[in-house]
């Protein structure tokens, strides 16, 4: 089922990263055609880049540290956090690939078996770059992510385990929905640009705008709000469904200055598990 | 001098490889902006990819043998060559880097310290993939190299090392030329790009254009003639000194079928130096 890529696990990481960012339309966010005026192309490139080392030490560190070292490695360039939750989206799914079960199942093993210790490095990788989050629930003020490496103390203190962590965001975060839920809309979206033909970025395009148009976009409800995420919902149907072109909803939201990242993030794991079933670049 | 860079040099010359082809508009090349029917963009990017481990070999293993490697790996993708002369060109500066001599001079030792087995694993390297090459001088066929590895015993009958076989070349090809001058435009190209300011793709896209109007192309030469390289050369001339756009001249060269890939190889050998060198992206 996996490996008939010729290149690594690692490589494919690399390459998803890659093909995400190269994909477009993939209306409202940083891809071939589009830059923003301080987040362009090229800083998704180094960002990608930047992170092949940490993927390279998977499975022999642990998931949390692995992830730190992306982050860090990843922020290497002048753009900022570019590829945060893409990276958090696909790591877990290599050391899936590795232990040789690539599948929704072989995922959620490896989000359930992540430890305390897999909750700090995560909160680590926070002091590394800026990343859009909520204000953190009434009670858990030790516990927001923006305190980085602080909050280790309050980790350990609570036995908290990065799965728990997600559990805690996984309904107002598309991503640890993802953790929580074994990665659903990541391997429909596999099938989807497998079952799809034309050049991969393309695909990437289509499955991008058909996440778009079914789910709301939870880094559209954090920048914006909860309306204005489900206005995007609204627009990319009509945009799936013919009533207008990607390249208008694009414009749109470009206008509006609305980037739906996580689905951006979610496309970036879509393209890893096709690449590692076989999908040729 | 050098390392600058949080990154490795072997990241950095895959970043090379990706901004190179990034930058647009590269007038008849694959760029951010331009694909050709079977060669587009995102074949360079897993062409990029697929190298790496070949960069990261780099010092312990000899250059012959990386090289091959490296084009055995940029060889998985659907759109053929996509970096043979561009990996010719960087992969002597990242062992330059490694010997602490990032320099002409650094690369000229590297280069001169070729063996006859690292001729034989550059022939090796067209096994891998089709490679637009003139025929051998008269009485040359047996170091034909589209004959690739089985070339090997007459290299080591003649007692040719990689950097003999590239003297024999410098004369109609723009990349063993640099290997025999101490990589003069290359080095050149990477001051250009360090003096200019702005994103670094769109300075990949300006030092191209340079090249292109002071120096023919000769990969526009061996699949054109030198006619067609000479007119390119004054049609990139015009283009530099504002009597035409960019844009206009890489219409021109797509309508022709023309593409200049020896210039793009150069490109890729200048943005190497200047990531090393410390141009942030």
């Amino acid at each position: 089922m996996t490996g008939r890529s010729p290149r690594t696990a690692a490589q494919d990481a690399v390459l998803a990263l890659l093909l995400e960012v190269t994909g477009t339309p993939k209306p409202g966010n940083v891809d071939r055609l589009h830059d923003h005026d301080d987040l362009r192309f090229e800083h998704f490139l180094a960002g990608a880049v930047g992170a092949e080392p940490a993927f390279r030490a998977v499975p022999d560190a642990p998931l949390g540290e692995t992830f730190r070292r992306a982050i860090e490695g990843m922020r290497h360039q002048q753009g900022g956090n570019t590829q945060f939750g893409a990276i958090l989206t696909v790591l877990p799914l290599v050391y899936a690939d590795h232990a040789g079960d690539l599948s929704p199942d072989g995922a959620a093993d490896v989000v359930a078996a992540t430890t305390v210790e897999d909750a700090v490095g995560f909160y680590r990788a926070f002091d590394a770059v800026d990343v859009a989050v909520d204000d953190p629930p009434e009670g858990m003020d030790d516990l927001d992510v923006r305190r980085g490496g602080d909050a280790a103390a309050a980790l350990r203190e609570r036995d908290l385990t990065l799965f728990e962590v997600m559990e805690r965001s996984a309904d107002v975060d598309g991503v640890a929905a993802e953790w929580v839920d074994g990665f659903p809309r990541v391997f429909d979206g596999a099938a989807a640009i497998r079952a799809d033909d034309g050049p991969v970025p393309d695909r990437a395009a289509r499955v991008f705008l058909e996440m778009l148009a079914t789910d709301l976009d939870t880094f559209v409800v954090k920048t914006h709000d909860h309306g204005t995420a489900e206005r995007v919902r609204e627009r990319a149907r009509a945009a799936r469904d013919g009533d207008l072109t990607p390249a208008e909803l694009a414009d749109e939201l470009v206008a509006e200055g609305v980037n739906p990242g996580t689905t951006a993030d979610l496309t970036a794991g879509a393209l890893f598990v096709a690449l590692r079933r076989g999908v040729a670049v």
